[in-house]
């Protein structure tokens, strides 16, 4: 185990889109554990477009700051423990920051399972499978027969909400950019329909994709497509925002959609956001019916691994340009 | 019974704020019953920023054009039946358009209970009090203890949502225009702060009246106040959108607030449309609630009744200018 702790700062906040310059690469100290916490080693850093928000302000968490390291959550091992409920060895989902070790509270952390291929505990059996699963499932209350449209459709959350929509029943379409990504979905994922939001006659797709219109939207990006998708709901339709990608890589948006509030009064529209850690008490069964779809086959899961600490700079901003095919990560 | 029947045309469709000139008096023979039909003589118009909106295009209703007699829901009496249900005398609430009297099928209309003052069956027992009662316990699911924050809170469902709120054990922040609104809605209908929207520092004053933050946000307004309140909502607030009226009174607008996704989900925010008749199944509770609070005095009723058939397009003016308190309507 090294003593040298590799870590990457955010050393300057973007004010427009991030780059990799934004970065900087440096050395600490391995951290040692204090009473009640543990060091854990950082094996896979889950790349998320919410990295990104972030940098905006404070969300659901404190913002980043210039000089901090750059925050995020990883897979990691525990190498070094004083507290009663990890051992060395075990495995957890942490915010480690975009660094090779930290040294973190125990108690806040639950030991993972450790199952082949650990990735899929950062895909489908992580955030981005929980994601997808509450975000659907609870806020979108989606019926058999129904039309359930999701944006950032090849994306990790993106590409396992139109499988689940499949899986219960409902007809599924995928918004995505570009014909190639559209063209997985239909063929290798089981969507009924794709349409690319880069496309001049986006909105026309999204008619003839949805022809009696829109039961059940998952917004992973907001803006332009949240409001194409408004005025293509349906009497009575849900939408569950996840996400806002469309909006993190600049200044904050000056306006929202139009239709808010009219179209929301004028259809009965319930729109509801939510965080995945809203539904912690039911993961047990989210796990259980995910590990089911995937044995059987329902549910594929795609991953896009990077290899190599240093190029996490890079993977984010790629990630945030739509580079990604299912859930993102960097290997440590 | 007068052989003619007085008519207010839309002469056409404003394209800024509407004026009285936009529309037309005009006769037409009274009309009579087909079968299943009845004949209803109008008493009272109710006048609703709805109205308004109407104008825009199709809505929960099919838009307005020119040259039609101007849409609106009154009190009425049947003067003849050619219907088993309902006989001469009766009582109904109908889409009888601004006109004295007006032939309908009688199947979609219920017979009223005749009950005194008449106004009532038009304010609090009407869509008002019902669209007030529903939005509020239905889509805000106020606990006791939260702050409820309505704006257009002088207005004729916005004055009742304050006092249901107060009789839930909430705290009730009203937003209307100016001071001596404000005054009213404290000092007469028990609201615990008032805020002027028109005021310079409308977002302060916000601000301290929810020190908090909002937890139910009941929205007549949209624009820059529901903007406003998005940011002052509480984590897990809920937002009921009944309507927009500060957009109505012109073309439709070009942007929604901002906000809109990204603080529905780092809020996690449940906003939610609705129009009355979706609660349809729940009258007769709401109904009895709001006898009882009118009975034992915790909720007063305001009324704004103008005389005159002939001035229903100066009173639609004025109530999109925010001239009434209570419930507008037009005695026939």
């Amino acid at each position: 185990m090294s003593d040298v702790n590799r870590q990457i700062v955010l050393e300057q906040l973007p004010q427009g889109p991030l780059s990799p310059d934004h970065f900087r690469l440096t050395e600490g100290e391995r951290p040692r554990a204090a009473d009640g916490e543990v060091v854990v080693k950082t094996l896979y850093v889950s790349l998320d477009a919410a990295n990104r928000a972030w940098m905006q302000g404070a969300t659901y968490r404190s913002a980043i700051n210039a000089g901090d390291v750059m925050a995020g959550g990883a897979l990691a091992e525990v190498v070094e423990s004083r507290a009663p409920n990890l051992a060395v060895g075990d495995l957890v989902f942490a915010d480690t920051g975009w660094q090779e070790y930290a040294a973190l509270p125990a108690k806040r952390l639950a030991k993972l399972p450790r199952l082949e291929p650990l990735t899929h505990l950062l895909s489908v059996y992580g955030v981005a499978g929980l994601t997808a699963y509450f975000g659907l499932l609870e806020c979108g209350q989606p019926k058999a027969g129904e039309t359930v449209v999701v944006s950032a459709a090849a994306g990790s959350v993106g590409s396992i909400v139109g499988q689940i929509a499949k899986i219960k029943g409902c007809g599924a379409v995928g918004i995505a950019g570009g014909a190639e990504k559209g063209r997985w979905l239909t063929d290798e994922l089981g969507f009924d329909a794709a349409v690319d939001y880069k496309a001049a006659d986006f909105k026309r797709q999204l008619r003839e994709a949805c022809p009696e219109g829109i039961d059940v939207y998952f917004d992973n990006v907001g803006g332009d497509v949240l409001e194409a998708c408004l005025f293509g709901m349906k009497t009575f339709g849900r939408i569950a925002c996840c996400g806002a990608v469309s909006q993190y890589d600049g200044d904050a948006p000056r306006h929202g959609p139009r239709g808010v509030p009219g179209l929301i009064v004028t259809k009965r529209l319930s729109v509801r956001g939510f965080i995945v850690s809203d539904f912690d008490d039911h993961r047990t069964q989210a796990l259980a019916d995910l590990q089911s779809w995937v044995a059987s086959g329902q549910l594929k899961v795609q991953e896009d691994v990077i290899d190599g600490f240093e190029n996490l700079p890079q993977a984010l901003v790629g990630l945030l340009h739509g580079e990604n095919r299912g859930k993102r990560m960097v290997k440590v």
